[in-house]
């Protein structure tokens, strides 16, 4: 976990940029765009799985198994992008990210959690219980836009 | 291989969307951000890379193999969001992408190849060989930035 955090805290010194740019601290702005960019991704690869849990696409456990592993990466790219100097970038991001920075910090814990059970149960679990991992996933990021997020 | 194409085609069909949202064919302008936004991420996590190939940033084998990871995840996400359907949407895109497709789906597996290499070489490898692996990623990014994509 500590390596994690230092990990995270050396990509977010070097970040940012595009190719072969410029490498100093990652703007403010390319923050929220890179944050925003890994919840788009989310929503890509988490949809067709809600989709399944709710019964409004058909059950494919081949699918479930690729997009966990994809979410799985993906849930680790957001949160070094929730900066304190991104608090005055427009965005739907609620003043409380970066004031009750520990319960945000759960929040965010938790959807790793939710995300990592549904990668184990995805190899070779039963339908019932991938959809239920799926439908904690769903809860665990309700966690942050429930509580994190401007309506829209 | 072909099961990949398989998957990547049932993604198509069943991707787009956030959450529980509804799981129909992606429309055309999601399958644009969603596409954007896998740039914008390889953007995050090659930027410190290049600069570390290049002599800007200090070399770190930990975040190279980290990210090389990512890349590789990432790289997988793009290219189902070219589709004929998007050829309308304003992007940087230029029309050879969807006339000339297997010169483009050629440049595509190039970077995935590359990225691949880097994975293997970011797992202990030496500071040169990493550094030219990294190089290699930058021209197959190269392949497609220069013959697919308009100058800004």
């Amino acid at each position: 976990m500590n390596k994690k955090l230092v990990l995270s805290s050396v990509a977010l010194v070097l970040g940012a940029g595009y190719g072969g740019a410029a490498l100093a601290q990652a703007k403010p702005d390319v923050l929220v765009k890179q944050r925003q960019a890994a919840m788009t991704l989310q929503g890509k690869y988490f949809g067709p799985l809600a989709g399944m849990a709710s019964g409004k696409v058909p059950y494919n456990a081949e699918v479930v198994a690729r997009n966990a592993a994809y979410l799985d990466t993906l849930n680790k790219m957001p949160w070094d992008g929730f900066h304190e100097n991104t608090k005055e970038i427009k965005s739907r991001a609620l003043p409380e990210v970066f004031t009750d920075t520990a319960k945000f910090k759960e929040a965010t814990n938790q959807t790793q959690i939710a995300v990592a059970q549904l990668v184990k149960v995805s190899k070779g679990g039963d339908e019932a219980t991938v959809k239920a991992a799926i439908n904690d996933v769903n809860k665990s990021c309700g966690g942050c836009h429930d509580n994190f997020r401007a309506k829209q």
